[in-house]
């Protein structure tokens, strides 16, 4: 190492660097620990048995695979269960649909409610629509996602439709799957009612079924639903995340973050959403650990409470952890499925830039693009890096994430070895070289200001 | 045409079945058939209101389209119904999977029933095991069907294997569904009692928990599952075969048989299985009707009654028309999907070959393969030919029926024009063909003793 240049990697440092990817490639590891995840816990939505159950495998699984540190801290929210959720078109062509309660949903009464549906195409246009055209009826948002960039397009509709629709005299409302598949399974999701309108039961069907719907629209006569929720609040819960330690060999007290969401939905195993997340950061930790190539810095690994239902793992770690921002050396959260990684871009002060362009380099073999530096280090990392944290965006490609997520087709026979074993080798190659890196990369009030801007 | 030689279409026959052939391919009627019928009746399990609904739907359409006779038959038949259908779990790893009822199957206990589940790779399997591993075990035959010419292989586990089960002493059986898929849904389709064996609760789980129950069994600990299902017979039921006719011009009495089987599961809206058959065979008729170009025979369309839970509809309308198998030009039943019709083989007299052999000229350009004299008619149509009526296969591409069958995924978005229009094409050649044909094809006592070679 080259004494007084700290803006570089050594010779040395790259090479260790560029074996971690050839080899950890190679590595079945994230792989081995989502089948375990997946088939051994399945289901572990916020605040149910499933949830207590993947706590308890993720604890036992960090120490299994020879973390230096384990330990859980607290996290509280309000939860949520799911009931029976029926719905059938009651004329003029009578049918079942296949669809799911949205998470937060209240139930409708006991024997359901049959309305009329009113048809949007987005939610734009019920918010410009006239009162009186929906009052005593069923909302239905027709919005169809058509690829895997239109989620932030589409998802406003699963989110606040409910409290736009309520305010104008809807009974409930149903929604088109925010997905890009063609199954016949509805996806769920979360909702929120605004504060000052009265809830109103809010679910989905399946893509097939709004178009089916959509069909039995077109032919002009009024079509009658049945809808029938007994979904219901659950009172408070305390999960925990989760978190699992490679200390560091120079600079214990400084950080590298990564993880995933440790909860999922309910109705799939949660294989992409977000096992696959929690698998590639536990592997890549590991990986490193038993190779015997500490780095200066400590690698932590957490597996957060909640994400689903309201980002309340990230919200807990970042309260816990707010005074000690400057000791995360960077962050970075996989919550897109199982990869491959294709981009990787940083949010980092401007002295580290080079040594980002350092790592990008050595990924670069594995079909991984230089971003910009303005990272987003993902849901449960976002306020970190509002914070100041110095964050990092391995982007995970999401061309088929959208047809899976949160429905009850997310599960394991969907992973593809050689997909996961290049996001796990990019995390830990990312991992490795942030922890060796001879700079310290920002975190603090100087990127808090650049937030700011 | 030249008189004498009767064992060759004319010219001028020739240049209007080719026109048939390109015009009719152009024609959408097929596609909006089936788009009819899964929109305005989906879901049409014999014995349910749906079957009721298809019965009316089915009669009034053909009027729509201008057949010249439109008439019932009675089919009756037991009927079965479906209940409440969940399993899950129990331990070691607590949780629900996708499974649905086999037709015919008993209901559990009120409660359900928790057993420990057998795995066997295969019916064959399962047969040869000695009895004491199996008494009071829940059997799992866990026999993936690899692609859609193992149907006929794999299916017996679903119609024989609780039987088989029962015989050995266990208290129910889940079957991997028979599909080729990897999607959550469970498939569905009938399956027998053997007379003189306690029947047992049946059932199948989807593909993909399979997958993950196989996994858990892998594991080594004994895999507890608890079922519930309230399924039961449900009395007699009559349902009709719904029938349609294009008059011939010279030959009215003798006619072409057409047709596919009307009813459906429940899980789906029966697009592919059987709705498409439906819709190609009257679409194929009714582009000749409208085109004013009738040939000398009669085209009937038959809608079968009941097929999925025993052939009911085959069966009843070989018994109504017993005596008049010689008056059967050519039989042939679209029940294998959308298309495109791959290959025409043929079952007729040794005369009629020639005949044959023009008509697959004509076929060849949509990408139809010439078959052999050995033609399976179709599930309904099975019985005519053994019966000694003259039998056309048009053989339909299959490679993904098998992954939407019987499943609720089975819906009408997974219909393309261009394939369900070229399977109305051939068969509107086929009946026209057939219909105009200089030759008896040779139903009677002549094929009825070739069946028995
Ligand atoms: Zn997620
Ligand atoms: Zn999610
Ligand atoms: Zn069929
Ligand atoms: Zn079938």
């Amino acid at each position: 190492e080259k004494p007084g240049v700290n803006t570089i990697f050594s010779e040395r440092e790259l090479q260790t660097a560029a074996w971690i990817r050839d080899a950890a490639r190679q590595d079945n590891l994230s792989y081995k620990i989502l089948e375990s995840l997946t088939t051994e816990v399945g289901p572990r939505m916020a605040g149910t048995p499933g949830d207590a159950r993947a706590v308890a495998w993720a604890e036992s699984k960090f120490k299994e695979l020879g973390f230096d540190k384990v330990w859980k801290e607290p996290v509280t929210f309000p939860s949520w269960k799911r009931g029976v959720e029926k719905a059938e078109i009651v004329s003029p062509f009578p049918q079942p649909l296949a669809i799911t309660a949205l998470g937060n949903s209240i139930a409708t009464p006991d024997n359901g409610l049959v309305a009329d549906l009113i048809e949007f195409a987005s939610l734009k246009d019920l918010v410009a629509a006239p009162p009186e055209k929906i009052k005593g009826k069923i909302v239905f948002i027709n919005h169809k996602m058509q690829n895997s960039n239109e989620y932030g397009l589409v998802v406003p509709g699963r989110s606040s439709g409910a409290s736009e629709a309520a305010r104008k005299g809807a009974v409930a409302i149903i929604i088109r799957s925010v997905g890009t598949d063609s199954h016949r399974f509805p996806h769920t999701g979360v909702m929120r009612y605004e504060a000052g309108v009265p809830p109103i039961p809010a679910a989905a069907m399946s893509n097939v079924d709004a178009d089916m719907v959509a069909r039995m629209i077109k032919r002009g006569k009024p079509v009658s639903l049945k809808l029938e929720l007994s979904s219901s609040a659950n009172g408070s819960y305390t999960s925990y995340n989760v978190i699992g330690e490679i200390t560091g060999s120079e600079l214990p007290n400084e950080y590298v973050l990564i993880g995933g969401h440790l909860d999922s939905w309910d109705l799939g195993t949660g294989a992409i959403d977000d096992g696959a997340g929690c698998a590639i950061a536990m592997s890549a930790a590991e990986f490193i650990q038993r190779n015997r190539i500490k780095p200066k810095r400590t690698i932590r690994v957490v597996l957060f409470a909640n994400e689903e239902q309201g980002l309340f793992g990230g919200k807990a770690y970042l309260e816990a952890h707010r005074q000690q921002i400057s000791r995360i050396q960077a962050a970075a959260e996989a919550d897109l499925g199982q990869g491959p990684v294709t981009k990787m871009s940083s949010f980092v002060r401007a002295e580290a830039l080079p040594l980002v362009k350092q790592m990008q380099m050595v990924l670069a073999p594995l079909g991984i693009e230089a971003g910009d530096n303005n990272a987003f280090p993902g849901p449960d990392m976002g306020d970190l890096r509002l914070a100041g944290a110095a964050s990092f965006g391995l982007a995970l490609k999401a061309d088929d994430y959208f047809d899976l997520h949160h429905t009850p087709d997310d599960t394991f026979d969907k992973i593809e070895p050689a997909r996961i074993n290049q996001a796990a080798a990019t995390y830990a190659v990312f991992a490795w070289m942030a922890a060796q890196a001879p700079l310290h990369f920002g975190s603090g009030p100087e990127l808090e200001k650049l937030n700011k801007k």
